[in-house]
């Protein structure tokens, strides 16, 4: 008896519905004939159904994605500076909402620099870590306001609100990830700066250590968190850090390891109450959409973490190994299907 | 008759005094026999005085600096981690008190790849671009707190507070001055998120830029603004930003030109009610104090951002023109007043 996984699938705007086509067909390609059978719907969401409709994400789409196993995501986000989107905030209204409906309080993000991979750095070194960033929390959470707005005496406030059960948990799990990688737990904040807020992370990794002795801890001010992430990004392992200097951080290692066409992320529900979401860190990129120049290789990067959160050790080791065959051998431009067809053909061989 | 300017001087901590040392030499070498005599003031403050007396800025200390013309601070903070500094908090207590209290609002922060420096980019273009960094306002304001503290149960909040007051008028010194430069200004901000503070940046940039048609005006989110500052960074001319925005800027910023070694600063008062303070961006690096090993390159070419504010033009191209020269011609491992040695033999050549 096959075991079915209900996956809804949320192509979005932009590149997205090219480059969650290839990731499709891999995760197909990857599946056929095994015992594990993908049952997907797919959501039409993000500007383009905004537009549409002029709705962003209903109760109704929250309660039919919820109640799949897992969700596969392209990209969100319409052209920057449509006038028919100035009082649509997509990202906040449909991406954060459902990370934060879902208690995806473990946003994953593993860099890696593969052999082949054309990075900024003169001497890279071996790139290897991944980012834990809290994604339920900190700056992302919306308490902000504004009064006088638009007037020479407008204040406008943001409230970056943390909880240790919040930071905890996501602590946790980096701590365990750790322990069964190269041992280094990396905490990222700015503490001399952000005292509160700082001084809480602190002491809760300080804690969370206590029962991880086997793990070597490090502090890092976010500032100079990014000089290592250019002049020794070896010394990481895991990282952990908050909502938004996670957010800033991953882009910046998505650089340093060959692009932000290769950087998969993971929204995880460690406990299971709500389904993960995958998604490449890339954006929706309004500007080649539609032209077939998109890598789908983030995306498809993406489908691996699905599988090894699924349990799906194998396939997720047979894409990523496709992968990183693929990224070795690259030259000239392609397109991307031929990027997915070539990814498949590795697969499949 | 000659012009007498009082210059307050922080060595501050760990090589703090070393770096500034070697900074006052070269302002001496580059103004002996001119018209301008500066008279200086050294304040014992940082780590260092805390541990003595308890105090970290007091009202006298700040009465007594406020009264100089312009002010020179090497690096302050004490050993991370010394338990004797666990209820101190340096960083708030006395640079970011005195940035606040003198309305440092404009945070220059200039990056330049001078050619020789080595830089970790494997082709990093012509860089030469300035981050004005906002500093009176935004995360830095302290307006944070926690309850619970201590407990599973802790909640810690971070106000992050702008206003249209000083907003615009650092944009505005961003606008002046990139007009004066490339005319190009780039906003870096995180409007997607943040969407208050955000949303009045992006307005406050799009007001002041119909002053300006002849700038070209640039949106980057700042996650974004990170890819480009390791693939693209000659894209940038005039970075304005926020106070959090432009910390984590301009030290990536140093690391790909050549090092935070390089990198100078000034908190400047423009409207000149308050001395403003020139610091290299570097902090105190208690673990190589005292053994020569520092670069007093950001401290020197401080000098010559704090010449350029008293007006004194030429005195300040020289210095940087001496700092352009050893930069250079620079090998082997030289001693902090080695370098400081060699720039003021080129001064004086
Ligand atoms: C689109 C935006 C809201 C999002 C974020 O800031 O988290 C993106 O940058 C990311 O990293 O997934
Ligand atoms: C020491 C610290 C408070 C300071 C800051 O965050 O502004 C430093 O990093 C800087 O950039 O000058």
């Amino acid at each position: 008896m096959s075991r079915v996984v209900k996956l809804a699938v949320i192509p979005g705007d932009g590149i997205g519905p090219e480059v969650v086509a290839e990731a499709e067909r891999v995760l197909e390609a990857v599946t056929v004939g095994g015992d594990v059978v993908f049952d997907k719907t797919h959501f039409s969401l993000g500007a383009a159904r905004y537009l549409e409709t002029g709705d962003t994400l209903t109760d109704e789409d929250l309660a039919a994605i919820s109640a799949h196993d897992a969700i596969l995501l392209g990209a969100v986000g319409g052209t920057p500076g449509d006038p028919r989107l100035k009082d649509a905030n997509i990202e906040r209204g449909l991406l954060l909402k459902l990370r934060f409906t879902l208690d995806h309080y473990v946003n994953l993000r593993p860099s890696k620099l593969y052999a082949g991979a054309p990075g900024p750095l003169a001497e890279p070194g071996d790139i290897d870590f991944v980012v834990v960033r809290e994604g339920t929390e900190g700056p992302y959470v919306g308490n902000g306001g504004a009064i006088r707005t638009g007037t020479p005496h407008e204040i406008a406030n943001e409230t970056s609100v943390n909880t240790a059960f919040g930071v905890e948990r996501v602590v946790r799990y980096a701590f365990e990830l750790a322990a069964r990688r190269r041992q280094k737990l990396t905490l990222v904040h700015k503490t001399n700066v952000l005292v509160n807020a700082g001084g809480m992370w602190k002491r809760i990794v300080d804690e969370v250590a206590q029962e991880h002795p086997e793990v070597v801890v490090d502090y890092l001010h976010v500032d100079a968190a990014t000089i290592f992430m250019v002049t020794n990004p070896s010394r990481f392992d895991v990282i952990v850090t908050d909502n938004l200097f996670g957010d800033i951080l991953t882009d910046l290692a998505g650089a340093v390891t060959g692009g932000i066409g290769l950087a998969a992320s993971g929204n995880i529900n460690p406990d299971g109450t709500f389904p993960s979401m995958f998604e490449p860190v890339h954006g929706s990129a309004p500007d080649i959409a539609g032209q077939q120049k998109a890598d789908p290789t983030a995306a498809i990067l993406s489908v691996a973490l699905l599988l090894d959160h699924l349990g799906l050790r194998d396939e997720s080791d047979r894409v990523t190994r496709a992968v990183e065959a693929d990224i070795a051998d690259r030259d000239g431009s392609r397109t991307t299907s031929q990027v997915g067809d070539a990814i498949i053909a590795r697969l499949q061989a």
